[in-house]
């Protein structure tokens, strides 16, 4: 792991590492944003998954979010949202929505994807290991949130992994994967047309099987042109429901699916975080 | 003027704007942050010069700042920093530290740039009477800041328009522009050799003029990469005392020339414009 950037902020550090990642077989970069405290300690640390498109910069340039993780005492970890490099396979049909930027943070069963596209076990694993024995960060004190793409894979990551993670959260997530366009054909790509084997990458459909219930806060802004065609949340909210999984789900009226949207409430969210992982 | 985009953010809005620029005889772009106050009345105002590359929107997106002039009930508007468009000339060696990205905010005079890069004209009186009466911005309350070669235009353009504005601030200016690469290129290139005619657009002379002084803020890095060849703010600080200038000159340990540092500090540089206009 080389760190290829480094800038102070906030009195902390926002770095930027590569490494070579033996679950995708390929190089990959990542960004961590280190608070002053994690000079002299192991820090609480949040990871973000981020949407369609994005590298792990974007979070990073446009959330505005290291002022109160530094006050808060928080790393923010950031992962790219797919494998990279030439020889990693793409949507053959060149859409943004399916291949690179578009990892859909699931393990792909279906050639050619299943070589590079483990972004599941990079998240939960690899990535999770190294930065926790690389870094000055505590993984006993680990939380997850994400937006769009990267809110689907936040919540379904924390679902099946209910004691690696003390508290989730999603702005816009999408929520019901295996019911949207976006998911079918990420899913029909990377894991066959069997659609039982979508389940368990479906945050709706995962909540019935929860155990350790843990404290879930969304956001969801009002005016998101992705909101009923992509997203669905009423349908997460509905199997939320019936499996009695407590969450706390915000509408923002006027809101769209921008950074924007998620820079004017990230502070909510990294507090909501901050508070769960002090009471652990 | 036209609305091209607009996006919610801290109960106030992200908008982007186009308009025909008279004095720059081509159409431009500029990005103005409204905040919730400015529903009911008109709001004071900072404008806000980016640097060399920036368009209005590095700003908008990088710095963080609308969630602190949300709160103080400031709008915020971003220019873009040089005329745009085919017919507009740039550096014919291809250079981005002159031309498209790199106006220097002065009047050229020399062929071919003088017909467009006129953004001095631009930012002190065009764009100044179109938002503020197009906007909710009351121009009576006007501050002005910028970073690197805004840096310069926000000091120049302060200390030449005293009644104008009534606090300048800076992130590592190019702080005397007629003794570093950047300035002596730009300013042979837009206004001759003749270096008398540079003058007006170089902060450190202009102090010894100034007969309002108004409150000055700047920030610099210490681990700038500019800091020594191109920004020399220790000739600005120089002149400064010479001329009794008060000012309060920060230096921060640490810290680049990126928009990382600007992050960092802006939510002061914002306050401390607040503080004068409050009590004009």
């Amino acid at each position: 792991m080389r760190l290829v950037a480094s800038n102070k902020m906030f009195s902390g550090w926002q770095n930027q590492y590569e490494h070579e990642s033996d679950c995708l077989s390929c190089t990959m970069q990542f960004s961590v944003y280190l608070p002053p405290a994690a000079e002299n300690q192991d820090v609480p640390v949040l990871y973000w998954l981020s949407g369609l498109t994005c590298t792990d910069l974007n979070f990073v340039t446009k959330a505005g979010a290291q002022r109160v993780a530094a006050e808060l005492g928080m790393a923010i970890v950031c992962p790219d949202t797919s494998p990279r490099g030439e020889g990693v396979p793409d949507d053959p049909e060149g859409g943004w929505d399916f291949g690179l930027g578009a990892g859909f943070y699931l393990n792909a069963t279906q050639a050619p994807y299943q070589v590079n596209y483990q972004m599941y076990d990079y998240i939960v694993s690899e990535l999770f290991e190294l930065v926790g024995s690389e870094l000055p960060i505590n993984n006993k004190l680990a939380s997850i949130s994400g937006h769009s793409m990267g809110g689907h894979g936040a919540l379904t990551i924390a679902l099946k992994n209910d004691q690696q993670y003390h508290s989730v959260s999603a702005f816009a997530p999408i929520a019901a994967p295996t019911q949207c366009g976006w998911g079918e054909k990420a899913f029909t790509n990377y894991l066959g047309s069997d659609r039982d084997a979508w389940q368990q990458y479906d945050a709706s459909l995962l909540l019935k099987h929860a155990e350790n219930k843990l404290p879930m806060l969304i956001d969801q802004g009002l005016e998101d042109d992705f909101l009923t065609e992509q997203l669905k949340p009423l349908i997460f909210l509905e199997f939320a429901d019936l499996a009695s999984y407590p969450m706390e789900y915000r509408e923002q009226a006027g809101y769209d699916h921008s950074f924007f949207f998620i820079a004017s409430f990230i502070e909510d969210h990294l507090r909501f975080h901050s508070r769960v992982l002090k009471h652990v």
